[in-house]
């Protein structure tokens, strides 16, 4: 039987890997010759739970194969897709985010919720369909969940997220809450990492409008901790604004701390920035955002409808 | 609390109409305050689903104002809405098409599957919930699943569409096949409709690849009961091609009995029928399609692989 790939998106972040592997785990319930993979390296939160887990990630890959059939989670967006995925035939797609630069030629499998994390609907669709979650699956979607919802705490975070945080915690039999600040505080440290690698940690690619705009997101428990390497950060912002003619560049460092965010802005259209939030950018390119930890619900609309 | 619209597609058919009505007593059911629309006449197939339960049809509009809350059954794609949908708000869709042109500026719920019917997924999703489906739900959504698979026939049909029509075929305590035969055969009556009305019945407008091309489809129980009006027909397709600046028209007798298909081509794209279904056109613009009943699964994609 032919076999289908499983990805999460670009600049893969926790949800993408872990909901990868669980999403496996449902396909092969269900009969589907499938592999999970992944479209880059882990960063070092993601690091941080195979660590614990004492588990090897899945295999990554760059680009499919002409014909690849393929499920998506935790992104529908070409452009945050596996390359050549033109090409390849989508059968599926379980995710939480907008839908935008999506379209399939024959009807195919979508299921999409509003909440806050892709493993709150994969917990939903183990529990309904009652398939086994194991102590490891619990770990993982926890994991994911954690990540994506800042422990609970981002206003992307739903009711449904914060119910299979408890659920999963009871399977996990673990101290949710304290394994998933370590995982974020793991994932915090940008030290050992050159700025050329910071600026693509979790970069999305927005294209709309007529512009191309990343959205870069680093968590960090201090911002100055990241907010004093600004110089060479900035320097590797430019050349990204070059080599990917990009107009914009947001660069955000998120405090998983105080909930809140300072960004810096580069490109030809940092205009859109100060409209979209209603203020100006400092004269060193950045801005605080008080209250500001989601991307998906508070940076990335008021960009939308500032295009 | 704000009342949330749910509508079907423009040119509503059998499935658009009664799923639409069942999808509100599950919104109902999850204490959504909802309401069935309709964005068109009943056609004669329908009718006879309301004439049979000897219930009224939904409230009919064809606009919405600005920020109503929609959800959506049956279709995705922009151009098959309610006007001024862009500045609406998507909160859901229930869906069995392919998805184009379609976006949204925030996350929401949307459920596809690649079956016959949006009936189909409405019975499983009330199955799943627990949800009672009355004796007439279970009418409606046989007659959505009737009309969209040809009872049972098109290629479009899966195994969920065959399970779904025994099931509910138990619920609504009649001889589904022989209702469903009667209702299909109501449905091929246009002999008292106006070509305008006929180009107009089922007619499906897809803006592709720089392309406007309107695909209509009408049932009959013998082609030549409608190929016989050929001249009107063709009349008032070459005034909808100059009035809605298409490319191309396709219009589709499909014979119910048979299962196979006549079309009429007209526009200025016509090649790409030709390339389509690797035959040329007759000097009477038309083709016949052997086998060929569904537009969804058998007409557009390949006209969408050709364009």
């Amino acid at each position: 039987m032919e076999k289908i790939l499983i990805t999460g998106h670009k600049n893969p972040d926790t949800d993408s890997i872990c909901s990868s592997i669980v999403m496996e785990k449902i396909a092969k319930h269900f009969g589907v010759n499938a592999e999970a993979v992944r479209l880059g390296d882990l960063n070092k939160e993601t690091e941080y739970v195979f660590k614990y887990l004492n588990k090897e990630p899945q295999r990554m890959i760059e680009k499919v194969d002409d014909g690849q059939k393929l499920i998506l989670v935790d992104h529908n967006e070409a452009g945050q897709s596996v390359e050549n995925r033109d090409n390849a035939e989508i059968l599926a797609v379980i995710d939480h985010h907008r839908i935008t630069d999506f379209k399939t030629p024959t009807p195919l499998y979508y299921f999409a919720k509003p909440v806050g994390c892709t493993a709150t609907i994969l917990y939903e669709i183990m529990t309904e369909k009652k398939i086994e979650i194991s102590k490891e699956d619990a770990i993982l979607l926890i994991s994911a969940i954690s990540s994506d919802t800042l422990l609970l705490k981002s206003p992307t975070c739903t009711k449904e997220d914060i119910d299979a945080f408890n659920e999963l915690e009871k399977i996990a039999q673990i101290d949710a809450k304290t394994y998933a600040l370590n995982m974020l505080k793991a994932g915090t440290d940008i030290s050992d990492l050159t700025p050329e690698t910071i600026v693509e940690l979790d970069a999305k690619l927005l294209e709309e409008g007529g512009k191309r705009i990343i959205i870069d997101q680093v968590n960090a428990a201090d911002i100055n901790d990241v907010f004093s390497r600004k110089d060479e950060i900035e320097e590797a912002m430019n050349k990204e604004i070059k080599d990917k003619k990009l107009n914009l560049f947001i660069f955000v460092i998120t405090d998983i701390i105080n909930t809140n965010s300072k960004i810096i802005a580069l490109g030809d259209s940092t205009d859109i920035v100060e409209k979209a939030f209603g203020q100006k950018l400092d004269s060193d390119n950045s801005m605080m955002l008080e209250g500001v930890v989601s991307r998906k619900k508070q940076i990335v609309p008021p960009i939308v409808k500032n295009l």
